[in-house]
Formats: structure tokens, sequence, C-alpha cells
């Protein structure tokens, strides 16, 4: 296997989305994990419903209705405040530790690097620059071009398309186990940051490599990245 | 508004698969509500990937491969023993206790009723009959026929399709609010049974009844079925 390219998942993989549960916290004594665990599986629903039914809208404002959900569901009164307070987090999410340094070190090496993300570009944009990773990525790939969600075929296809490679060569690097399973579907040669010690997805399919953190990426490449 | 047929979603709106709980808190005493909670949505989450991914397999495979996620995931030892009884519980749910009578009055009123589900045709069977529910139906509507489940528009065609007429002249039942919204979408009149009291999805879409019970399926076409 020749891994020529690397596309990144942003969220829970680059950037720490369960971040937003210490500021939910804040703004919601004692509901502040609950809230951010519901909001960020609903967002992940509301894409697949939405491409699924050809409804699609930009990622900020399926992320806002998720909120909006969550909070009613929880029983949570919602002040504009507390919304603008919550979505703005997501314009400038906390970063894992070991991250940056990674991506210098394969960016460093010649690795073509890019992100493959349902968030717009103007949000992944600004998760980039409030992280400090500008000049990193070779290309920040939004699904927003194709109007679908991932997991759909064509959303992963962004990669291949930019990289002009076929996916067996592209590391596909995912957070979240449901991702990189249709990515390894797909036909993406991948590697899963399991943050959580979480169970595999029962999908019937298994990434090419598995990890605690994006350190774990560089020891694959070292084994199997064969040029 | 004139409807000339019913199709109803199966499972939590003719068939109460909550009841699992109870059996499930008989063999994981005190993670009885969490499994079956996880379980349903975990199970919907596979239909929604495979159905993305172009992946299918059946419905009764997809509901084993998430309960052994959920046990996985809960730190519950599943043994093989205890998944056929779970399992098996699907074969025979315990059913509403309003929906028998409703039901067949509907039928007794000439109107045309169909089941339209994920489930495979022998689920859909297996529940018809423990629930006493022989003769009601004119069509049990599988999406197994198509290999896309629910929200796709394949599966909602199923409906249009067997009564020969245009979505808008059928009732779509369903007390699964993503699926209400999402058949509205695809041009259903629909109902839903929110019998939990549930918020609204926020998905920008609303379902053109809402009720807490079957019962209120009736007080709806009182109201508007106009012959």
């Amino acid at each position: 296997m020749t891994i020529q390219a690397i596309a990144f998942d942003a969220y829970g993989t680059l950037f720490d989305v369960y971040s937003i549960r210490e500021s939910a916290e804040k703004i919601f004594p004692g509901s502040g994990a609950a809230l951010a665990e519901m909001w960020r599986d609903k967002q992940i629903e509301y894409t697949h419903l939405r491409t699924l039914c050809s409804m699609y809208k930009p990622f900020w404002e399926i992320t806002q209705d998720a909120l909006v959900f969550c909070c009613n569901k929880l029983g949570l009164s919602l002040s504009l405040e507390a919304q603008n307070a919550l979505m703005g987090e997501y314009a400038h999410l906390q970063v894992f530790p070991e991250n940056l340094p990674v991506l210098q070190e394969l960016s460093d090496s010649g690795m073509k690097l890019a992100i493959l993300s349902n968030g717009n570009l103007h949000m992944l944009q600004s998760a980039v620059d409030a992280a400090g990773m500008q000049g990193i990525f070779n290309h920040l790939l939004s699904v927003d071009a194709i109007k679908k969600y991932k997991t759909a075929p064509e959303a992963y296809q962004l990669g291949p398309d930019i990289f002009a490679m076929p996916a067996k060569n592209i590391l596909f690097v995912s957070s979240n186990c449901w991702d990189v399973c249709c990515a390894t579907w797909f036909g993406y040669t991948t590697f899963w940051v399991n943050r959580h010690a979480a169970p595999i997805e029962e999908l019937g399919v298994v990434p090419h490599g598995e990890g605690r953190s994006l350190l774990d990426v560089l020891e694959f490449l070292r084994k199997h990245h064969k040029t």
C-alpha cells in the first residue's frame, strides 16, 4: 500500500467538538455533558436525513437546528445570547494537543494533506485559523461543494478528485467510527483515531488501522507507507 | 384533502419496540431502559448509513448488529441465549392497546390500509400475527423490495405505487418524528403519533396532524377527510 496523501475528518478528529461541553456546562449547569453529546448526535442525524431526502442545507444551519432541538428535548431554555455563545464555539474549537506537531511533521515530510469535512468552508477556515494550522493543508474540502453529507459516496469522492489518485492511495483519518467504516467501504485506506476506546461499529467492515491519537497515524505510516 | 388510504409505520407506531425494555431489564438488571433506547437509535443509524452507502442488508440482521454494538458499548456481556431472547421480542412485540380497535374501525369504513416499514416481510408478518391484526391490512410493504431504508424517496414511493394514487391522498402515520417529517417532504399527508410528547425535529417541516395515540388519527380524518 502506497499512501500519497491524507484526508482528515475535522470535527472530533482535528478539533475537539466535545470541548463545547465546558461552555455548555457554564450556561446550563448540570446539563453540559448531556447537551454536548446529544447535540453532536443530532447534528449527524440531521446530515443523514437531509442527504437521504436531498434536502441539503449548510452545516452551520444544521448545527444550529440540532442545538435548538436538543435544548427543547432537555427542557433547557435557549436564549439568543446562549445560542450565539454555543454556536460561536464552533468557530474556535479547541484542538487536540498532539495534532499540530503531527500535522507539521507530515507536512514537512512532503505528504499532501487535506481536510474532508461536513463543515462549510467558512467554518473550516475559522477552525483552522483558530487552531494555528495555517499553511498545513493543501486543500480544505467541504461537502458543501456537492450538497451531500457523509457518508454519501459523492462526499468521499472529493478526496480522489482533488488529489487525482485512487482512494486506496489516500489515508482517510477520522475519530468517528461510522465515518472510517463508510470510507473503507468507499475504497480509502483508513485509520480510526479511537480517542475514547469505543467499541467498533457493527457494520461488517474494519478500518485498516486504529489508534488512540494522531500520533498513532505516524506509526501506522512508518509501518505501511512504502514509497 | 381527500385521504383514500393510510400507510402506517410499524415499529414504535403499531408495535411497541420500547416494550423490549422489560425483557432487557430482566436479562440486564439496571440497564434495560438504556439498552432498549440505544438499541433503537443504533438500529436506525445503521439503516441510514447502509442506505447512504448502498450497503443494504435485511432489517433483522441490522437489528442484531445494533444489539451487539450496544451491548459492547454498555459493557454488557451478550450470551447467545440473551441475544436470541431479545431478538425474539421483535417477532412478537407488544401492541399499543388502542391500535386494534382503531385499525378495525378504519378497515370497516372501507379505508385501504398498509404497513410501510423498514422491517423485512417475515418480521412484519410475525408482528402482525402476534398482535392479532390478521386481515386488517391490504398490503404489507417492506423496503426490502427496493433495498433502501427510509428515509430514501424510493422507500416512501412504495405507498403511491401500491395504492396507485398520489402521495398526498395517502395519510402516512408514524410515531417517529423524523419519519413523518421526511414523508412530508416526500409529499404524503402526514400524521405524527407523538406518544411521548417529544419536541418536533428541527427540520423545517411540520406534519399535517399530530396526536398522542392512534385514536387521534380518527379525529384527524373526521375533520379533514372529505370524500
